[in-house]
């Protein structure tokens, strides 16, 4: 389900600006001058095997017909990546869930007044694009987890639907109590949307793809182009998945044949009211008869239209009524057994359900994992040995709501728990730039990685070219001069939108998630022309970003597989640490300074004096000014955990030392399982306030943007909601959280430091 | 021919925060206490005359029909002004120019290749408003000063076709040689378009106005609401202004019946391609049928199409053919005699010229300035006798040229040189605040009169309803503490695009441009629809800031006319002139620093590295970083001049005390003759570097901008233009400058401490 992905993990990685001097070590991390050496080449090995020809096969095949949740060839996929795992000589099978998952039966969006105009809710086929036409499979746009409904009313428009919307819109002196809102995609993951408008008393939600975001405004649409055409729809989940992941009606657990379900009715996280997708085709007889304020400037969006807020006169029926049987799922999970710590896990997915053809979502994220998994089975045959045990997963069901992996661990949690090492996802993968976003323990490692793949349009190391575009983007000079200097670039937090969310967020595994992009834009993003005909018409043509992220995937799991030590890092995590800390203290203070200017601008009339009587807003009303909160718990906590980081550096490299002989010791296992801990420890049983499955204290989706994530999410989030008492006790807890990763990585030191002494 | 003006002076005028505490001469500077009460009493009488109802009904008459250069109604109107100002009372006359204004016989444009459109060239009527239908009287589409021509040729697209646009085609690696381009109106004054256009070898040039800016996109379109129809079109002028306005045949000196003319051809100001004005209907096909590169996002306007730059496969004929051939100008001149120094003039004008109807443009601030006059006929028979003479001007030709105005002022430039104390323009007039730009020695002056003038929306002072905006629109703390706390609001400095230019910076007379606006925007600027029916139907339609403007302006040249001491303000200047030094030395700084990084960037392969294939761009070269140069010269002269405005003002605060005594003793006659030279001290007689014809050395119209200012342009246009040789030369022309003024107060300061030792 990607898409958003690739902005919230703005940062990307790689490493150092000089030729890296090899390591006393030799080069590698968590390895012995000798193992590095033999590593190396077994690497270097795998990176020779994927191949474009073997990816634009793999994606002909698994792009051919529609493969949506419950659909044939979505099974039918399965089996044949079942096979093919087979046939790479790995041991395979696929695990099987049964899940909600609704399918339309109804769907009516009409304008009723001024005029009457009935949408077409329709992706016309596309000449010369064979599968556009394959209509007798193809889901017909909708958002699944819609709540059923059928209502008629007067439509306000939203712009993005988010709260700040909202505020702008009382501003307006507009209320969408009893409306029908209209939002347009963008801004925020799609089911914020009909969340926050069911907040805010509205009765149902359309969701429109408007051409600034993704249709003619970035460039000619398909199939002259690759942006979004006229009636081209969004599909997509609108789940409140900021609340849990996965099926609705088994939270916590795997939705096994005999798992316990809650009544329909009360699954907490499907919409409260009525929502559909539309095209901009659709939306534009609706836009353009709502009359009220002018919409605010940067509410305009790109049709030939004034855009007006409404209410009405335009007047809406919206009708939707969903099948609402449980779907089978087919997660195809293959493993290939460690030899020297075979009960520590290295995992790496990408799913294989599409909303329609999925062309780019997600085959083009699944087609490199099959290579990976391929060149595997080239490298055992010639006698390679992974130390670790490598899980590889081709999960169903991501696109509703991350089904297939989100039961997978919740069916597996206490073994992950145990012996998970790192979990590392793609979704979709273009051409361009390496994103990656993560953990930062895993910071260090990633960048080491991207040194060595080589980016195939340039020829340059993929984490140079990341490199020298953060140089050119840079938008102070601090931040170029970071990019500069600093010996790793940056690597984003993980919000959600993909499979990492169950193994980072609710059982605290080490993850990442990396795809290639940045120059394969495009708007056929859940439409019915993300297809074979658009991938290989506008995106990664000849498939070399698609080898690309098989290269760096399979050298960082065969990396993190074969390490002698594991390769977390600690100084990058509490540096960052340190960041998010200074970050929502500097949250609270604006909070303060701007409640304090707008009070004052009230008492000066200032708001009074501004107002244009032709197009009159409601002056905002006076606030208490945000209390000042106890850091300290938290400064103190990152202190510690630095403190900790630099003994646990130091100790390092000391084992390094000459060739890190140390590091051929026998007695690494017990190392390896405290170091195993240290994401673990970064979460609380009880969770997030009001979603405790979320129990990473570090990382999670915002209750309120979806994909984009929250750092230090409890703390964060009740400053920007004003509750400020949940602030004060979110503090201690992350400072706690903080306390437990500081003993962690102080007990890694201590037998670290045996090892070498 | 305003519009831009109010964004060219953005900031905005009035007195203190606290109710200004009475100064000790009364609390009008330049005025004993005694004199003061009195002119408190007339400006009092002033306010309560001017009347909605009559500038509701003077602009019914005078937007009744057409009345551009040339045609009937423009004559008629001219009289009727002439009747208006004798039937007050006045002394008035009208003096008569004959100047070179064409006006279009041939006007062709239509797309060739690849498939054939013809452009309408022509705003329809509109149902309901009757003055749109007055086809027969109406100047059709065109852009005056355009030369004849007859051009086929492949179209580009080059956004507003400024100078930075034409550096990022190039880095497009597309040239406009030989090609003719399509820009869209803003971001420049037109004139600058066609101009570069022909510096980078286009052959013809369409200008047009995309919804973006002030169509559909800004809000409904005409009737049903204020902005630019489809088929709406800006008129205006071309001429290459920013080297001298006025009739081209004629520089420097009036255009009278027996002025030696150049000859046609030799006339430089008159645009070297040809040039058309289309609107958005007849420019969607000719941009819809462009490819090559996608348009950079900023260049994206608002019709619904993707934006290409070109060149072709558009092929696009243009033709262009004017009636060449001189026509009159009647310029309204009225005159009150001064009683006490008759030889000092306060001059205030607005052009009554248009180019259709013109109920905004020029209209809405010429009835003002009628009822201005109306009401000094009704104080002169009811005694007041200004001690200063009052000339009243309606301008012709100001549309084409400032025509009217210019040669009026070459026509009497040795008169106005020794006697202008200050001119006071307006153009159109509008809902909403005060803007006002001008010469800083009357920012103090301006601020006081706004303190007394009462908002009609808000009943707030003028002064204090801007300073609560400039406290809304702040962008930095910084700025919005100065606006809290500075005694007086900034006024911005004037560029060009009305009358003001010949007297400010020909002859260097101390200027202010006023007049409301903000809450009226609208898209029928130099179209039809400029008339009486969108006047009253959007803008300032009780008329209330109509009489705001005349209450603004009356009482201005009032308190001009009348004080005993000449109320300029010297610390102020020199306080704005050390900011003006700090900002050019500011630009060169940036300019040295982003050549440095930029070279950088391209040793480090930062281009190389970001250049997508698909997509490509030329890398930029490498560049001569640019030298440091002499700024002392500068930052002397203003200090000089800071020290002498202190001077001053401690002379004048010891005349102003006990009542001002001081300021009614006789021989202020040549105090005030002193200090009447203080705008011309700014002004170098061979004016500014290839365009002498601009003698002040403060501000300018940009070379490059047209409407926009440069201050200190000498010198800042010099840096801005990379010729660091110029720059060096023209740093010690400003100080000299500043000394020349130096000089003038403090001779004006030993005078005043004569007064009052």
């Amino acid at each position: 389900m990607r898409l958003i992905a690739r902005a919230l993990v703005a940062s990307t990685c790689s490493a150092f600006l000089l030729a890296a001097a090899p390591s006393p070590a030799g080069d590698l991390h968590g390895y012995s001058a000798d193992a590095a050496k033999v590593e190396r080449e077994w690497e270097a090995k795998f990176r020779a095997i994927p191949s474009p020809d073997s990816l634009r096969e793999d994606m002909r095949h698994l792009a051919a017909r529609p493969h949506h949740v419950g659909s044939p060839y979505d099974k039918a996929n399965a089996e044949w990546i079942l096979a093919k795992f087979k046939s790479f000589g790995l041991d395979a099978q696929i695990e099987t869930f049964d899940v909600l998952f609704p399918t339309p039966k109804e769907r009516v969006v009409e304008l009723v007044a001024p005029t009457k105009f009935v949408a077409k809710l329709q992706e016309p086929t596309v000449p010369g694009d064979p599968t556009s036409s394959q209509q007798a499979e193809q889901l017909p746009t909708y958002n699944a987890y819609s709540a059923d409904g059928d209502v008629t009313a007067p439509l306000v428009y939203v712009n993005y639907g988010v709260p700040a919307d909202y505020e702008r819109l009382e501003r307006l002196g507009i209320s969408v109590k009893g409306a029908i809102v209209i939002a347009r995609y963008f801004g925020s993951w799609r089911g914020i949307k009909p969340k926050v408008a069911a907040e805010h008393g509205a009765i149902g939600c359309l969701i429109y793809s408007d051409p600034r975001e993704d249709g003619y405004v970035q460039g000619d649409v398909y199939p002259r182009g690759p942006w979004r055409p006229r009636d081209g729809v969004q599909r997509g989940s609108v789940m409140d998945m900021p609340v849990y992941p996965g099926d609705p009606l088994t939270p916590g657990v795997g939705a096994t044949k005999d798992a316990k379900r809650l009544a329909l009715s009360e699954a907490p996280t499907i919409t409260k009211i009525p929502v559909l997708p539309i095209s901009y085709g659709d939306a534009e007889p609706l836009l353009a008869a709502l009359t009220g304020p002018r919409a605010p400037e940067e509410w305009r969006g790109g049709l030939g239209i004034t855009y007006h807020v409404g209410p009405g006169p335009a007047k809406v029926h919206l009708r939707v009524k969903s099948d609402w049987s449980l779907k089978p799922l087919y997660d195809v999970i293959a493993r290939i057994p460690g030899t020297g710590a075979p009960d520590e896990w290295i995992i790496r997915g990408n799913h294989h359900d599409a909303w329609v053809n999925g062309a780019q979502d997600p085959i083009s994220g699944q087609v490199p994992l099959l290579e990976e998994a391929r060149a595997y089975g080239a490298l055992l045959k010639q006698g390679w040995k992974p130390r670790r045990t490598i899980v590889y997963a081709a999960w169903d069901g991501e696109e509703p709501a991350l089904l297939g992996s989100t039961e997978w661990v919740e069916a597996h949690a206490d073994e992950l728990a145990h012996k998970a090492v790192a979990y590392l996802n793609s979704d979709t993968n273009g051409r361009g730039y390496l994103g990656v976003g993560g953990s930062h323990t895993l910071e260090e490692f990633i960048n080491d990685v991207s040194r060595d793949i080589e980016d195939p349009e340039t020829k340059l190391t993929v984490w140079k070219r990341n490199q020298l575009n953060d140089v050119a983007n840079a938008r102070t000079s601090e931040a170029r001069d970071e990019a500069r200097r600093r010996a790793n670039l940056r690597i984003g937090a993980l919000g959600s939108g993909s499979d990492w969310t169950p193994f980072l967020q609710h059982v605290g595994i080490a993850s990442l998630n990396l795809g290639y992009g940045g120059e394969d834009g495009g708007g056929i993003y859940h439409s019915i022309y993300d297809d074979f005909k658009w991938f290989t018409s506008f995106d990664d043509t000849s498939f070399v970003y698609g080898r690309a992220l098989a290269q760096t995937m399979g050298t960082a799991v065969m990396r993190l597989a074969d390490a002698e030590l594991l390769p977390y890092d600690f100084t990058g995590l509490a540096e960052t640490m340190g960041r998010y800390g200074r970050e929502v203290q500097k949250l609270l203070k604006d909070k303060q300074d701007s409640v304090r200017e707008q009070n004052r601008q009230i008492d000066e009339g200032v708001f009074t004096a501004t107002n244009d009587p032709r197009e009159p807003l409601v002056p905002p009303k006076k606030e208490e000014i945000p209390p000042f909160l106890n850091f300290a718990p938290l400064d103190n906590a990152v202190d510690a955990l630095t403190r900790a980081a630099d003994r646990y550096q130091k100790a390092l490299t000391k084992a390094e030392a000459n060739g890190g002989a140390a590091l051929t010791k026998t007695d690494l296992k017990a190392l390896n399982a405290t170091l195993l801990q240290s994401e673990r420890a970064l979460t609380l049983a009880d969770g997030l306030p009001r979603r405790p499955w979320y129990r990473h204290q570090i990382y999670a989706p915002g209750f309120y943007t979806g994909y984009g994530v929250k750092t230090l999410p409890g703390v964060r989030e009740a400053i920007e909601q004003k509750n400020w008492r949940e602030a004060d006790d979110q503090i201690p807890r992350v400072a706690r959280t903080l306390a437990a990763e500081t003993d962690v990585i102080t007990r890694a030191a201590e037998q670290l430091e045996k090892l070498a002494p």
